[in-house]
């Protein structure tokens, strides 16, 4: 069961060139797989004293958004490009930065504009029946909101959420640079839980390879160093973009909030530095596996040659009083037979001793 | 027949050295394969109103370019070196410059003058046969003009070409350096539908390396890797050009436009990071190919050893009872032969028993 | 019982990401795996003269610390997390950083803050019955005062201790920072200790695989090989945490201590450069023994040539005169029988001296 | 034939040491291996009108080079190290420069001076029986003047003598750091012979290893790989040199020139990647014979099994009949002989189709 | 013979953690095995014209000392520890310099300080029966003196000597500061002796894996694969070292003899390069003695299968015919024993032909 989970992460084939090719750059143009998903949007706005969700209609989002209070405005299904569209045209977006939006083979990216910062990231989880969810989603940044532009409807902000509505941890007094970090930080996090599932499988594997290596455990390994290399496409990234808005003198971000990206920064750091360390723990894996094939032909070859070394001797013996010469001196002893089952056993258990001594038993 | 692309990609033979040897630096040399190729010249203005193509004689080229419009001149074929040198003197172009225009050889290159931004590059795309094509281009960008030189009249720049026509995006409404950075646009694009291919024939391979192998596969795997190897050639550089394109100060590139070509940037940053990937998936391709051949070796060894071992041993005791031997009790037992049949089903079963428990059957 | 040692160090299986998931940044959380110790503190301080221990309740250990001495104030157990919270809101300590005092997963590093330089260490070293341990531990340079936190009473800073008391070396003589950096130089020296275990396995495998190698042995080099590579995650950082301690100019840390750092560099860098050597012998001790399989198939493959090539012909020609043919003369010759056995060792001999000249027995 | 080359690179064995210990820096001290060449020295002088050349004697080379004229000096021979030593002082060349000059061991390199600018360089090309060559050179760049120290005439420069005589090109019309470009041009079009050389090597291998591998195969592979490395140490630090001239503000060294040796540092940059690619293609060559290997392998065992697994059962049925027992029913059949042989058939035909299916045969 | 050399090279097990632990950093603290060796003092004079040796008590060093000429102070032994420190502390040399000065473990490095530069480097040469030496020494440059400390009378530094005593080139008319480097030089020089020694061993490895491969050669292979890593530990800071004085403004350093450095910056970064050359050559030989294990098996077992292949056959249809069939119609054929042996041959010779074409004879 956890052994499908890996099939799971498949590049879309043949897709990207074919559905850009010929666009002029800057189209609106949703490429991913969740084309049903209707847009939805919810506006949760908070103080550290209160607490408003509301859920306008696209065109209204903007005039919706309260200049006092900290916007968080979630739209989820980004398969209506025009919808999208409106909304970035309300909120003055360039039409590079929609493109991102909705092209969901865009490598996270962070870009920084006079009045906003936009962000592209990949949200990687694990869905209710414990298979890995590969969730393209944009972040835009404006002063007092945080924009987000997600696929569906998941819960890796569900835990930023909660600390909104419970006002749990410092999230209600801090302004919109912070709900963006934690977003961000929400989504680090998760990484950390799908690096847990591969160092899982990764276990499971050496286990196998070191107990009951079979072809099949050849396969699933390629498979873990395949689905590592992936992972590390939309994971490895995002480490530069962190240490840069670090590093940015955008008026949107507070000096204060920079001291947790440092955090999260920490965190990405340790994250490629562990998608390194699975890397080579794979390659291992596949070593030993590859040991593990020698050293059973090893041991298939040696009782093959136990045997053949034994028996093959004795055979010859066999046959020689087998044969019908007339004149067989040995044929005629009174205890020949007996005599020569003695030299059977002899030379049968000289050469196990022999054998023996050689390691081959 | 998708096979037979790979070998199609080949560098000429010891053709470079030969050609240049001895030959001044500067000297106008065309070295490619399509020698037939006539030299054409079209030219396409426009404005944000008007269209207008023609189709002028190499010398009246110059003149013939309107001042108040966009300019895109296309010249194919790059044979007839002294046309070619005519154009470039009407330009005033260095002759290293024109150099490097014929020379098919020429890595990618990003050269800045006082008052034109010269460019190489290859275009990789497939041709009406599905067969991968390398084509050498140049590309000259002037105050309100695009000069383009290329070997063949291909498909690769259809697509800005028809957005010219239809009036379709922002092509029409912005300048030359826009053209420039579209058709850099449209080269790049074309590289994602050559990664495409690669990866669709990795993943074929991959399926037939875990159902069967054959040594053909492994011949496969090692072009495919090839191949990618010569593609990276000549994708590389082209990363670096576009940066150092972004962070050119040169009068002709307008900001806006920059802002373009970081999305080309990003765009090359992922072809180069994919053709990795690509290369780490081939290894690990040819890796689980070695893997199957020792397991179907260890299978081989498995049966002959299953056989041997039961086989050999009976064969001796057949061997014994066939013995010539005057006094053999056994032989005069009533039921001896039966009793030897049961000796020799209870050996073989016990042995089968034996290499069940092993897990060699 | 020295192999043992490996299986030690392993990191708690998917721990991290369900401990920290949800929980907001800066939660004070301990997440190592000594929970039921509690929290003890010990004050030891001194001057060139004079030297004082005290053993203060948390919430007065501030108080408790002199102006005029240099404190060693140490805290064991972190598992009480309140206490901790506690002594670090005393001292005003952010809560990012208590975050990283509780956090066993938190990788090493340094952080300078205002008036207080706070770092993060692991601590490597062989217990009582020499297995390895890996502690967490934080320390915090404040004016006068090293503050460290710990998760077990254990000897990585006796050596320290006792320069202290017996007034040994410099160090009663110099300021807190000093006393950050014995304490840094101490933990590095244990580095040593470990890799010295880890040299001594190595060459107790070396010698393994060119004595006795059995696929036990592949199992053990590649135990060491991962064992190398998870120390290397938790001492690789520390060299540029040093590095950093120098170049700061933080007024704490005076240029006469960044004179003994400078010290400490260079054993950190050995240290790598050692881990990165271990690496690559341990790499070159797999290929090693990879060598000695094929070699010793090789070796059953040539008994079992010999022997087959030997006797089946021989076989054969004694199965020839086994044939019941009415007619076959050599039967009725006198001494058939006898010339025939000088066949048979003739053939024999002369196999063996062209399986000598081979070079296979 | 084309074979023999490869072992022509050999470096000289334990030369290098044993022939400088002991000797002050600056001792001029020729190692190389053409002790023979007497020293010859030409003067070829030219403007844009006029051309003339002199031999003169060592001493008076000096005062033979006119100040009106671009002069080029080859100085042939480096054995008589007086003679060397005689120019140099004319110069007033400093002595480790002139140590280097004769030291066939030297890196490649470039140094300036006050008032020259000194490389050394290594020319690598084919000799008239195609062999490999590998000569020592030096060059100075004085105000008009380009001296060139070298150990044979051999034909690296004969193009651009010929461009000098035959008024072919600028070179004529421009000055001393031209001619000073154009030589180190040439060097650097020669690798490009080198390299295709090594090029059809590779591929004359691959077709090699495809089609009929065999022991002495691998050991071709493993020259070349070998021949690439050390082609890889003469050529690879080229690029940083010429590099290193066009950022260098010698006043020697006109801006116009700089240009065309951008060219030549397009080239380098080339010739490394190539050496990288072909190295690469080496590596898998290598592999694919390793797995040719292992596949022919498989294809013996395929066949020893296939036969022995047939034929072994058979033998024993045929055994079974031989025994002597009193009594055993099926020898008194009538067709039991006949019955047998179906039997045989049967069981040798079942076997086939067996193996037919497993895909043995 | 040539043979033992490679195991000289041993790290003394597991000391340098020992003999450190608990001390306080800067405690003078010989760990080196040439512990017996007394400390001896010879002090070597000279300006141009004059030449003065002198053996001075340890105490008395610093005064006898003369001002106006250049010193080379050589202290041979650094067992006794408190001679040492005694000259040390006339000097004035911090306590951590001594350290070094002792500590046989430390690495390479430079240190400068206002009144003098402080350096640590490895010798390695060949001694007198032709064994790998390693020894531990450090150089101090003070104003118109070098003080070296080394732990054996031994003859690197002969060659400096001579020139010194000889007036042999330029080294009695110039300061300290070429003294030093002479001194540094040499040590270079000597490395350039060890590496041939290294080429000589590999180049008869080489030889001994194409001619005679036995399992010894592999761990010959591996021995000087090991050998190489750890002289690479010692050789390779060496360079960056080098590079540090040239870029160093210390005013004991004149502008001449960096140029002088300069030349054995080039050294360093050759023998940097030859150590890398020689290691991929080392790997190289591995894989090339991994090919012939393979081909070897690949031999025997052919063999075993020829001779398998046509034994087994005949050895079944001889048994055929030694059956007890009642009526086996061909036994009474009056010739069947005659045809029988002809269809023997048949067979035989045609598989030996069909082998042939197989390529397996």
């Amino acid at each position: 069961m956890a052994r499908k989970k890996v099939q799971k992460i498949k590049l879309p084939k043949a897709f990207r060139a074919k559905s850009k090719l010929g666009k002029a750059p800057g189209a609106i143009n949703y490429v991913g797989g969740r084309k049903e998903q209707l847009t939805k949007i919810s506006l949760l706005e908070y103080t550290n004293d209160s607490l408003k969700t509301q859920y306008p209609r696209p065109l209204k989002l903007k005039e919706s958004i309260s200049n006092e209070m900290t916007s968080f405005c979630n739209v989820v299904g980004l398969a209506q490009e025009n919808i999208i569209d409106g909304i970035g045209k309300s909120f003055n977006f360039n039409n590079l930065l929609l493109e991102d939006v909705v092209d969901t083979f865009q490598r996270p990216k962070i870009e920084e504009f006079d009045d906003h910062v936009f962000g592209v990231f990949k949200m990687l989880y694990l869905n209710q029946e414990d298979l890995l969810v590969v969730e393209h989603m944009a972040m835009v940044l404006i002063e007092g909101t945080v924009l987000v532009f997600q696929e569906t409807e998941e819960d890796v902000f569900d835990g930023v959420l909660n600390r909104i509505e419970q006002k749990f941890g410092r999230i209600r007094s801090r302004g919109a640079d912070y709900l963006f970090f934690a977003l961000l930080d929400a989504i680090v996090d998760h990484y950390y839980i799908v690096l847990d599932e591969v160092k899982d499988k990764l276990e499971l594997l050496e286990e196998e390879v070191y107990n009951k290596p079979s072809e099949e455990t050849a396969k699933r390994i390629q498979l873990i160093k395949k689905e590592i290399l992936r992972i590390r496409k939309w994971i490895f990234p995002v480490k530069d973009l962190v240490n840069r808005l670090i590093e940015s003198e955008h008026q949107l971000i507070s000096k204060d909030t920079k001291l947790f990206l440092k955090d999260t920064l920490d965190h990405c750091i340790e994250i490629n530095e562990d998608l390194t360390l699975y890397r080579e723990m794979s390659t291992s894996l596949m070593e030993m596996y590859m040991t593990s094939v020698s050293n059973k032909m090893n041991e298939v070859m040696k009782v093959l040659t136990v045997i053949a070394a034994i028996f093959i001797p004795l055979t010859f013996l066999a046959g020689i009083y087998g044969m019908n010469f007339e004149y067989i001196p040995e044929l005629h002893y009174q205890n020949g037979y007996f005599v020569l089952w003695g030299v059977f056993i002899a030379i049968g258990i000289g050469l196990l001793i022999l054998f023996k001594k050689k390691g081959w038993l």
